[in-house]
């Protein structure tokens, strides 16, 4: 009676939120934590998002929606996609989730069966391989490196390639790395996956906060492609659970069949506050935030340097660096819980 | 490329939610469509939650909460076992998921193996078997009539037991036939279980909305049963999102682990807003609407009789009226669509 599924002991805890829960333990205790653990932004929610939020409340709009989301945000969703890469998309092919956590479990399980495989750069989210965990495939992990621009490349992918491998995860800006696939990368690395007949998924969480650059969405270069998107991190929403993939065509009528079954549908108010996410007054807003990191960048990876971090890539983009400690300690895990404990500086194991 | 998972070809659609879509589309038509197909209250949420949803959003409660709910809420639903059941529940073992629909693939991830069913009395809430298919696992159904009080009896589980039968799950009160497990057979039901080596998990999202009865919840007579409840119902907060799951202490940890790679955490701003759930204002609203829902079932029932439907137990409990229409039409699928286009009421084929 004790004895729980094969699945959850393998399934491994997501540090950051053990971390988390330890060092808002040392705030309560009244210590000035320092937070650089979590993947979210230290800013409240824009003010015209959180005003739509109280209206959503106030107005009575807490009661189901459609599974997909309401059709004014998928509107909204698909006018960005036009305004930002010139793309033409229908938003019936966008579906509204709760976080870009519901969209990976629906992805994956429309895409993954037993047994098979999702090829993805290490480092990486390390969720993403518990979710293919959960519906009995795997992740399969490829050590990638800054000569690689630490992300999958034709080649790795070539070489990785097996008969069970249905497809390959690419993050673009990367968590916890910030790399960027550019356009030509992106177009190669797709090609290539087509021709090994497998499905390209490309988390885009990230769009929006990239420094010096543009990120390109993959379906600038690849129709078929999946898209996950979050309301998270450029539009600082993480409490609020909101997030969104774009799916082909074809993919549609699955897609929102699981979406029924598994969640009835997203938050009815955070999908009400989303609807100011667009306007020109936030954007102006989340312009000026998207400054602040690259502000912060800028100062973390000179001073990390100069301690004697090994950063070899400047992130492009995302709020994350990656920093080789190797020089400090061979136990990352240890090291950041002394950091915690001894210096209330919360930052997250790689 | 265009062939999706296997899993994803036997998961069916949700009808209720293709149903509230067209319905939607006909209210938006300027028809004035009659709503009894979801299984929402028509309420919108009591004011003094929607008035925390509010200051929780101006109080910039909009960032990641620990992934098994905040601990105030997490203290005052164990109160609540306390003040409802005489219940001694640590607040550990309460984890605030995103809707039942969360706890649902959350316990189903922790206790079935692939190829294992869980027993479960059809009919029933159709997305419970969905989430055993999406790890693998299979919804073992088992027809029940009004004789057996449309539940799983000691007799029919010992009957269909099979080796592969990891547990059974059970509603009380039942989504769609309102009928209540009464404390002496949810006894007898646990114990039945327990001896042949299955998990019990009891779906008690109705609780609150008993009409001249209390459901007793497991765990009056099963400490090691996982419970699933909601504040959707009861609590009328469908659009938020939001639930909770009571599992035995040596499940904490695994569950907590489950609730961070699937979800990160559930929605910060309705975790804040059920804060005001259990406050005596709020449940004497609430109150108010159970009593609403008691007369209309009364009318409803009666009414439905007198037209020839057949009705054979009052439902004890929820808000559902199963009606039997064979008197009228053998395709009940066809017999709603006509209902909804013809007439503009809107139910949900058995």
């Amino acid at each position: 009676m004790n004895e729980w599924s094969d699945r959850v002991r393998d399934i491994e805890s997501f540090k950051v939120m053990e971390l988390l829960k330890r060092a808002k333990q040392l705030d309560a205790q009244g210590h000035n934590v320092v937070h650089m653990e979590a993947g979210e932004p230290d800013f409240a929610t824009a003010a015209p998002i959180a005003e739509a939020g109280v209206a959503a409340i106030q107005n009575g709009h807490t009661q189901y929606t459609p599974s997909g989301g309401i059709p004014e945000l998928r509107q909204l969703i698909a006018e960005h996609y036009a305004n930002t890469y010139g793309l033409d998309i229908s938003p019936e092919r966008v579906l509204v989730t709760a976080g870009a956590s519901g969209a990976l479990l629906m992805v994956f399980s429309l895409l993954a069966n037993p047994g098979q495989t999702f090829m993805m750069a290490d480092p990486g989210y390390p969720c993403n391989r518990q979710f293919l965990r959960l519906v009995e495939a795997r992740g399969q992990l490829v050590p990638v490196t800054a000569e690689d621009n630490f992300q999958l490349t034709p080649e790795l992918i070539e070489q990785h390639w097996q008969p069970n491998t249905a497809g390959i995860l690419l993050a673009s800006p990367a968590n916890p790395t910030g790399s960027v696939v550019h356009r030509d990368d992106m177009e190669l690395i797709s090609q290539t996956v087509k021709t090994l007949g497998g499905h390209r998924v490309v988390d885009e969480l990230y769009h929006g906060l990239t420094y010096g650059c543009n990120a390109p969405s993959v379906l600038e270069v690849d129709a078929d492609a999946f898209v996950l998107n979050s309301f998270s991190k450029y539009f600082g929403m993480t409490g609020w659970r909101l997030g969104w993939t774009v799916v082909p065509e074809n993919a549609v009528a699955d897609m929102e069949k699981l979406a029924q079954n598994l969640f009835i549908s997203p938050s009815t108010i955070a999908q009400h506050a989303a609807l100011a996410a667009f306007k020109p007054e936030t954007l102006s807003i989340l312009e000026q935030r998207r400054h602040a990191f690259k502000e912060r960048r800028d100062v973390l990876v000179e001073g990390l340097r100069n301690l004697g971090f090994v950063i070899p890539l400047m992130p492009e983009g995302a709020f994350y660096v990656y920093a080789d400690a190797s020089r400090f300690t061979d136990d990352t895990f240890s090291f950041c819980w002394d950091l915690l404990e001894e210096e209330h500086v919360a930052v997250t194991p790689g």
